[in-house]
């Protein structure tokens, strides 16, 4: 429903945007409370919208959805008291591929109340298949109340003839392609689920008596939970406070894809994926970068803040020194409401300052975690440049990003993918920059601690943004009309 | 009026706090669009509150004053829409000296209507000897709007005999005593002043043909404004569209004493002071660090943000590899509402988290800004520990605070700051770090760019917080029984 | 979910409550501004809150529901602008049946998406076996996302197998028990509905080149649209900009039963229910009452606004002088958030006033429509008595009402009626009057028409909440234990 | 400041507008509670917003200014605990007669901070030498912080050598021209004033060991409060919870001249004026309507509200048989915000609704209170006609309103004033009805218990708006060119 809604993001549409966090809790008290720090250190992977459900023996479910930060919304007293139990799950989002506005009823997770009581779930990823389900759906008679494609989980287990919710969540899952971690509760149970090729990260922490799951590691520091393990991909936990954790792998194995954008990117860097830090991962490219494509420079520089761990393996390596060229306001927020042109026409200027006294005269190395459009990449060059450098040499911390992502994450169509169009050449030219190097393919996955690179017959990571690759078929997409690379 | 307010940055105390920035522009069509942006750039100096003031040849004066970020108030449309004009100026506030509470009435700039028409000002320090003034001012019928001592301004020059606002604006200047940078607008005329000791910042600005002043470089280069020069201690612009700048310096000259702190922290990195980068500054201040107080080390690692360019130079210095151990949430804002208590106690957790793969089994050197009350320090330290480092080695890059500062910065009282009360040794024991180093005054008057260090006898900045010596009496405070430091 | 709900009408509970009103309009430009106002004029059916969804040919369907009065929310340029199209249907509601708390998601109009189209549905009335419904729903797969029970209609209209969707809607209604008039719209279509037994009013009325449907003629007339005539009991219309109005009967005949208490309470007085003026009727009643029970007294006082008509005609039959004993505050809204508990016991007083200079010594004759708790009556006899008067007579224009309302009204349990409980001179002794006297059932037929009084054996209206005898059985509260009342 | 603001009560300008309604009260456990609730039933004399201070002998003076009704702002439980304490004093206001839009500065009560303490104070009524006094005082030095002509009297208080507060008060008042209920406060003390011809109303009241002061009798009795007396014109009380009440005359004694406007429409009808009752005055109009206009006709009609007392007194003198032939809308509110062209224009048909089957065929006396440009006696005639009348015959309960106002109260610059450009034969003509009649002055002389009519040479009541004779010069006016009426 309508174009009525203002555009989210107006100056940050450069990046790729990880769509989702999840987060949940059972087995203390008031576990709203937790839920909302967890979502909190998980704020990067969606900004938009932020939901919690809890229930409570006496008080049953309750639920509070709204647009915004979570440190805005689920910190007053007064809220969190409307959610009150020792069971709660909750969700941030950026926005659902389904989505052409923003609605408060597109915001996870979805309730539903079935036969045998009521379960709530949060979903990080993408059905590939939703539109599909969706049609056959509501010719049986379901009614979507959302135009997220995570509903459909809800009507298949709504439809699913099993006694209980897990089981019914299994039938449903069956039924479901893409890439899709998963956490639900029931009036006892917290559950977590992880699709068969575990794109998307959930891992399992200990608090107190209590139990957690998270998008991330960085979300069980901030709440004072231990890491336990990684949910395995295909793996479903079901977890009681007094039961603790059953596991159950309910869909045929296959060859994990873990997505490797993760690591270049989405995750913050004081996570740990797979035992390993994403911070050294990520300092490491920028190591890897230094051998693969040295430059002689004054200065290394990086694009804050998600350039800086490969910026300063870069600038360890090549022995160029490190400082910072580019300034970042601190108070920029996610969005403006109908802004004044002058204001929008800021754009770039509005968050970055280049450090002028730094930069005059010297040859300036940026280090930049990924090349979208280009658009912003361009204006930080001019900057530069008006700046004084003598020389700007950009360094990219990931192949160039050539496909769209169908697994959760927000990627312009292929055609806006400045990769997608042309050469590294053409795109220097484009950029009008001295130089212009990606890390190659392989050099990425050395950084991600895959000493011998990349197995191409079967690569040890989701690379598709990079290869076109895509480990499940985006069938809604190709539905569509979109064109999959050729086989070579 | 009233203890019902909440409190601002409950986890953020331990800090000293910029109060204000200033910024204004003439000759500029919408100029209130530009004294917005140059607001954003210098939110760091005030988050609690903004205003601005425009007028225009038909609407006359208008003015909005909002608590918040600039950002999510000045940037509407339908707000900047009732801001017309070619002339305005504009304030951000942490909070006024005088305030218990934060009322909007308190919020600048502040407005009188004269006999001979109106004026807004706007004021970035603090009068030494309001509570004196205003109580004359009051015996004598005057009628206090705001418990800002900046409204004396206004009422002196309301009871001045001169004939246009300039000259009732020096009138009223020659009865203040104290540290005060001010932008103030008349119907025509934009006007700066800096105090005759020059201890806060103004530079002024050339945009296109018209005329901007800020309290610092950083807000320039957000509208796309030159940098003209500083204003100089004691001197008062006077700025038409049409007639340019008229310079007069209405005090009795002394010796300039800038605030050595706007290097050490205030001011943003990118701004320019005196001619040199606050960057390269702070990068200096750690390279003299590292000479001063050297270490057996693996990591150094800043605290962030403000530690990050001290640690850049330490690092080169002292060859000891540059690493992100403590990662910022980006999401983290101003303030929480009511929080529940759960969030309350998580402090400095939902603003950082360590990066613990990083750190564990490491020597690490902290480096920091400031010790203020230490509480943050002692938090930060234990992360650290926490996380599995082997030792933990602060170094501080300013001399220890142990007077308060009366100029326009919020201090706690003298006998919270940890060096009022403790030798370098204690501070050590109490914060239970392996080594506690604070560079010099000289080392810091060095990385200033005071190539002989500190002269004793007349300082080249005011340092009143290191070292006890004020360059104005602190009136009203010794009125109320601050004890100045005794002559040695 | 939840008990964290403010108490809707904390001082405005002794009253029945009409539960809603509806309205739609195709053919015309803007509809939903047309909805809006209509919505207006139909607010004392409902006050807590309203929706409005609208259909444009190239922007589909778009929607708003807000709590609180239809002129505080659908009035601004801004949101009428994103409910486009030239048709539209809109929903004013006190509470629903199954609402224990407030959730937008309970606000009307629904709205389903089916294999060939969206429709969206709001309604008046209750549905006397939504419960059962509701579970067996639930129990072949659909999911619930209101605690409306009309949202049953939707999903039965979604599990249907008719190929449009009017015959779905015939469909669903047929399994559907109770009173229900309904207004709702496809994507060309706007559709009428009132149950076999016609309980609720709905009207048809005519707006230039487009139609409208209203639940009273009042909002037919502040639109400037005309009467055209009553949709019949059991029929349902479609109406199509072009092709005009077509009529069907889905149901099974019988005997209208439409509800007398619309005549006494709850349609506007300027209304015309039937060909008849409610008004009128009302002041019938007043006349009915002065011949079946009359009294000496030196003034007929009504209490405000609801007794007025009555009033007048009691006092023109009775020849005693009619006066404004009881002024009512024009100011007093719908409801408090919160208030202190001074303001709290405040009750009636906010809003009534006695006019002592008229009491003062006179013996009054007061007229109220009904009494259900008798807990206002109370405190409105008790300000008369203080106020000075010599005899309090109270004459109330409507007979005993001594049985809950199942059919769309918002009635206490039987228990809290004080018909339910008390004899005539029970409750005279109760509030403590010199006189208490209702109309009888008879002399209220009587003023709404039928001269012959009311039909024993087949009442011309749905009179259950007098009598006891409903005219369809009220299943889901009898499974949860309600008594009819024994045959006699 | 601004054209920035909404329109005020863009469909209701057809009134004149009483200004201000002020309340206080001492000597009770949270006063504010008690204020709240008395401004609630002053809410008719100003709906556009209302202050309350209050001071408590700990927590000092608080205060508290909002837009819109009393009721949607100070019944909160959160906000009245801001309030804290046994005095305080509320007001509020239509719109004051210096303000060109709205700004919460302009919100009385308003606070000042003198030498021996501060005080608070709220008026109703008008200064008419304001903008001399203005002028005068921002020559000496006096900066202003609102519009209203109301802080002349604090700043005329700051400047006096009076050691306390009431006696300043004093001073100030003797420099004051024009018609002023005063209501202020001190830390202890509550104070009353009328102007020496007692122009607005003000009485005592007494509740439990506390005293009230208020524009009316009306909002005692909504707390319970006593009539004690009215407060004399020329007097000041000053009254202390122990003390009691003290009385100074500190003007000269002149002959008074209440406002006779409050008895035909700017009280309410439930409050007593010098000891006469509003409704039967205005009953009492009727009757005398009757008596010197007299008509042949089916139905008299009130236009509500307003008119019905008068209606109800003609009906009664006349037997014409009294109606209800228009019906208000209970739900209509102050304002709209921003409305769609289409609501605009719907005008008073928001408001009212003609009862067609009443009306039909009839001839029809409509009784108004007053008639001023005659807008909406146009639209209700047209209403009337086209809802079937056979005549339409007018009577007004006042005189022509050809002269505006200037102590207090909103009327339409003269040029407006339909009966200062026609006669009532023209005024006829121009509403097209079939006879309009206003009753006499003497007549409601009569009706107001003036038994021989109006004292030409030394009139009773100031009926100036009829009259044209200004008990006091407006100043300010005739300055700006105002005309007063030639003398005969």
């Amino acid at each position: 429903m309508s174009k009525h809604m203002p555009p989210a993001h107006p100056f940050d549409d450069d990046k790729l945007k990880e769509e989702c966090g999840v987060f949940g809790v059972v087995g203390v008290a008031d576990a709203a409370n937790f839920v909302a720090l967890g979502l909190h250190a998980l704020q990067h992977r969606g900004q938009e919208a932020g939901g919690i459900v809890s229930h409570h023996p006496l008080e049953g479910f309750n639920s509070a959805r709204r647009f915004g930060y979570v440190r805005d919304n689920f910190t007053s007293q007064s809220l969190m008291e409307t959610l009150p139990g020792p069971l709660a799950i909750g969700h941030v989002r950026y926005s659902t591929a389904g989505s052409k506005g923003a609605a408060i009823r597109d915001v996870q997770p979805f309730f539903g109340e079935f036969a045998m009581g009521g379960a709530a779930i949060a979903h990080n990823g993408n059905i590939t298949n939703a539109i599909a389900l969706r049609r056959e759906l509501i010719e049986r008679g379901s009614i979507f109340q959302s135009s997220s494609d995570s509903e459909c989980i809800i009507h298949l287990m709504a439809r699913s003839l099993q006694r209980n919710i897990p089981e019914r969540m299994e039938d449903a899952l069956r039924r479901v392609e893409g890439a899709f971690s998963i956490v639900a509760m029931t009036r006892t149970k917290l559950i977590g689920v992880r699709d068969p090729l575990g794109v998307r990260p959930l891992v399992l922490g200990k608090i107190g008596d209590g139990w957690a799951l998270s998008s991330e590691t960085c979300a069980l520091d901030i709440i004072g939970a231990e890491l336990v393990r990684e949910i395995e991909p295909g793996e479903m936990v079901v977890i009681t406070a007094d039961g603790g954790v059953d596991s159950v792998f309910p869909f045929r194995r296959q060859s994990p894809k873990f997505c490797i954008f993760e690591h270049v990117y989405f995750s913050r860097p004081d996570s740990i994926i797979g035992g390993r830090s994403v911070y050294e991962t990520r300092r490491q490219i920028g190591v890897e970068l230094a051998r693969e494509t040295p430059v002689e420079a004054d200065l290394v520089c990086p694009v804050p803040d998600s350039g800086t761990p490969a910026a300063i393996g870069f600038a360890h390596e090549s022995g160029i020194p490190y400082g910072m060229g580019i300034i970042r306001n601190q108070y920029m927020g996610r969005t403006f409401i109908e802004p004044t042109e002058q204001i929008r026409n800021m754009g770039v200027r509005l968050k970055l300052n280049v450090n002028r006294a730094l930069i005059r005269g010297k040859r300036v190395v940026l280090v930049d975690d990924s090349v979208v459009r280009g658009t912003t990449s361009r204006k930080i060059k001019q900057m530069i440049i008006d700046a004084g450098a003598a020389e700007v040499h950009f360094r990219i911390a990931s192949p160039p990003t050539a496909w769209p992502c169908f697994y959760g994450v927000d990627t312009p169509q292929r055609e806006k993918l400045l990769a997608a169009t042309m050469s590294e050449e053409e795109m220097r030219e484009h950029l009008a920059v001295d130089s212009l190097k990606f890390i190659s393919l392989d050099g990425l996955y050395r950084a991600a601690g895959e000493a011998s690179g990349r197995n191409k017959s079967c690569p040890q990571y989701c690379d598709a943004c990079f290869s076109g690759e895509y480990p499940v078929a985006p069938s809604d997409m190709i539905e569509k009309g979109f064109q999959l690379k050729a086989a070579e």
